[in-house]
């Protein structure tokens, strides 16, 4: 229960369903999977217009202490997403221009952490898209263990070691490694419908037309006076 | 009192006011009306540089259900601004680029929203503004009535269907239809006589002297050391 | 106790060593102090990109009352940051573009206040860097006295006038006048440092051993399963 | 539009019906009367146990500054409850034992407060029920005109002067004036209703047989294993 | 992915276990279990002074949508805690004294909810203890499935059915049902621990000397001066 | 800058004046040194009703760290009140039963943290109190020095070690060592006044009237209507 340890060997999503899910975006994909998934929306892109996906290698630290992202670093490889969850909540800073140089130099796609990153300037030159709590200096100490790909909560969701992350500039959205392929079909699916009603919307038709609402709306009592 | 109404027809501020009140942006018709009527610090702009003004169509939505939205759209016309308030606090993300896309296709210039939206990357791309209390994958229902065109609290503002809405990076201010026309005589005025100030402190004089200030600060018991 | 005052002579930091700390940034200096002097992640810029330095010209004002700040403009040179901090908890707009206008005149860098500041788009165009609580059209009235040039608590810092306040996307970073020459010869070699490992980092290698993490993880039980 | 008034005349709801209203409790009137009113979560109580109903006498106040409480006492009567929102967020300490011994030699019954309150051990032992944001020893300022018995939005809804403010421990419920006679006797039809399930519940018998939703849920897709 | 589902056959933890941790307390628990399993400081008690234990059940609920919540007391059985949280953020008040006194009727010890409760004057007076992260009068609606009985995550933790919960005027913390036996060892060992050093803290030793702490002080560089 | 020490010869404020001031309450005392020196709403009492005031004993801890909290009992004697603040914002719970053991032995009267604190079910018992952001279970570790009685910022005030700590159910309100006499006589004199007042507010008499404000209010502008 307390033993910290790092998973060298995990199972990973194929990377043609995770860089097809990149493509879609976060909300296509909590919406496919069910509103599920969902991070929550305190997450935020530190510069607009990122969208990754990713395979999540996983760090659970304590406050204030970002040994462990040191530790995990190692256990990255190309296409992977770092998720990283304090174990008690915290905005300082645990990530830096230093740690993405390292992830870069890895192939890894981007960091997705609840607390706080630095080095914003450099991060955004760099191209490295973090999502965080919050923006802060605040330096963190190099003191206890945690563990690396282990399950963990992150905002609103678990997460666990090769399950997919996707994120733009709507937020961060888990899909789960077995439901990965499936998902991507129904979020495919989702797109192509959604194409072809934008259109429609341009066009000027309404979505009282377009889903065919208003008998449903008079049935629950709505009223035009 | 439960009731659950769309009203129809609703009466607009001119567009000739409308227009004119945009170009001032939202502190500068606050100041001109008494300091009252901004909505709060909470609702930002989805991306920078955006400002509008137009006529409210005001929506009253359950929590995490957003058809009321798909029925209001019908009743807006160029010119107008969407005004989105659930009727309990929610940050989940209750509008996107196909409303966007609808709500374009009738000359809406913008959405204020206590709540969240969704699709940013997309309605970045449409210039289509929203100023709202987050931004959140999390979608919503379409089970649950709300009405349309009736009186709202959004934020810290009481908004009625046809009052101007203003909003720009500062955010967003509601200006009464029956005071509109006064209330931008009243900011235009502000503007003009700030125009002259700014030369003034651009010279290098100071508010001390230009508002003077001196004589009352001292009456006050200012003391300089 | 209750005196207000304004003190017109302060000592300054001397403004190589500004200058210099300017280059280095919020979050390598709050390091290089040893993890302290930032103000808070609440405390952010209004646009990205700026990062500056200045003597701290500090400024202590009563709630929603913004009169103290035409009175410290007088007080300000080439250099400073205008550093505002009121006696409650508030997110009106203090600041705007005329207030800017006058500052900018007299050379001054920058706003640092633990409140909101307002005309966002104007003071992006003029290139005046703030940094605040948050962005709020709300006005402030002219009634109630404040001190300038005492020391202010600012977020979570005591803030003298003359300290040496480093601000950019990362936040702020206060430095005591009295350390600034010796904080700087230290962010200068941690800057000359991370810049090695910068390299060894975009190479491949990796911080466990840069750092030489390895042997102290395995006396402190962590496992590699 | 900036015109600070004191309106001396208004109409109250009959005190029957406010008294019938006040031993129903916040959040049976919030149901009957279509979930609509309630003022927010935010708002709690200084001391539990309190349950009170009130003809509302509003008052719009600057931040930090309580000169319109001193005046609205005068406008106040036997079965009243005041009601203050200050113009921009606050959570300064307007209101003490002071004013409260004040109020209580009129009659008024309590006091709800977007903002803070203080001297809470003097008021708790006067039995003097306040809802607020929050408890601060902050004092406020008598410098700036504000507005007795004006329509204001505190929380989340309008409250005009003479609607009805039911409080409890759940928080703080508005009810229209001209509908007070109408929710009354929604609420007692609720709470009658009520009180036949609690003794079905108490014995053991279940919501889903009480209210008969077995068969819509399963309609719905759910699913048991 | 989607599919609502409701578990009936759930394993539990065995009551004498649940009892013995229900003595101990969130914060020893926590401790015991390497400082994990905290839900977080936001859940906190409606009235102070309980303290209890018992077998998870857990609901996954739409936001503003408590119809899942009747679907699980029939889940319930003597000493279970009813744990809900809902799939998107939400301070609605989704239980009351009707749900209260239903699972009162099944022997139910109290509930977690990661949103709002209301009636809290009734539930006090039942002796029903809930942790909620806030009190709201605001009513749910019927509309929408979840899942009964599925892991969720509630605040900062994830809970499986028949996890145990235990609850007191600290918070929350779960306990994974296969780990109970072995934290409960553990916890009783602490608190039997703390007994010993709290008999030595009140006859004035001091914890430098009964932790021992002043070498490693000394060799950290603490100074005395 | 970054040395560690532990102040053990502080200057306290007599325990006459420090215990005059503690009859006299945060809010009161807050008033009399011209609304400065509270620390802000966020720090809440564990249990309501204590009243007390002491000489501060400061501690400035790293986050999620509570080594000194046990360096920090050795520097304190009967009457002080134990005042500390992490370096970083945190949520965790720094203190519990044993610690206030250890302090009540000494004889200090209460605890004000900025952060959490832990067993309140204890505390309470004891009669031990404490002001603090929050109650958590979250455990900290003792790997990481800071120091005892150097100047901190604690909410929204700095404290040096022997100013007097004046808290009851208000919050915390802190006074200057140097001033404490002089604050103590403005407090009394505050305190006398307001009884007179408080007086002639109950028999009936309006504040408008013992205060002499109908004039300034006409003055200003103020309309009855």
């Amino acid at each position: 229960m307390t033993q910290n340890v790092v998973v060298q060997n995990i199972d990973r999503t194929p990377m043609d369903v995770v860089d097809a899910l990149g493509r879609l975006g976060s909300s296509t994909i909590h919406e496919a999977q069910g509103r599920t998934g969902y991070l929550g929306a305190h997450l935020r892109p530190i510069y607009a217009g990122a969208r990754v996906a990713g395979n999540a290698v996983t760090v659970s630290i304590p406050p204030c202490d970002n040994w462990m992202i040191h530790v995990a670093v190692e256990q990255c490889q190309a296409g992977d997403i770092l998720v990283v969850s304090p174990t008690s909540p915290s905005d300082a800073g645990y990530f830096g221009d230093l740690l993405a140089t390292s992830l870069m130099a890895r192939g890894v796609r981007g960091l997705v952490i609840e607390a706080g990153c630095r080095d914003i300037q450099d991060l955004t030159q760099m191209g490295f898209p973090v999502w965080s709590k919050c923006v802060s200096s605040t330096g963190t100490v190099k003191e206890t263990l945690g563990s690396v790909n282990v399950p963990i909560v992150c905002g609103m969701a678990q997460i666990r070691p090769g399950d997919v992350i996707c994120a733009d500039d709507d937020g961060v959205t888990v899909v789960r490694r077995e439901e990965a392929a499936d998902v991507l079909d129904k979020a495919m699916a989702r797109e192509a419908n959604e194409q072809g009603k934008r259109e429609r919307f341009a066009s000027g038709e309404l979505g009282l037309d377009v889903y065919g609402m208003r008998q449903r709306l008079a049935e629950k009592g709505l009223k035009y006076i």
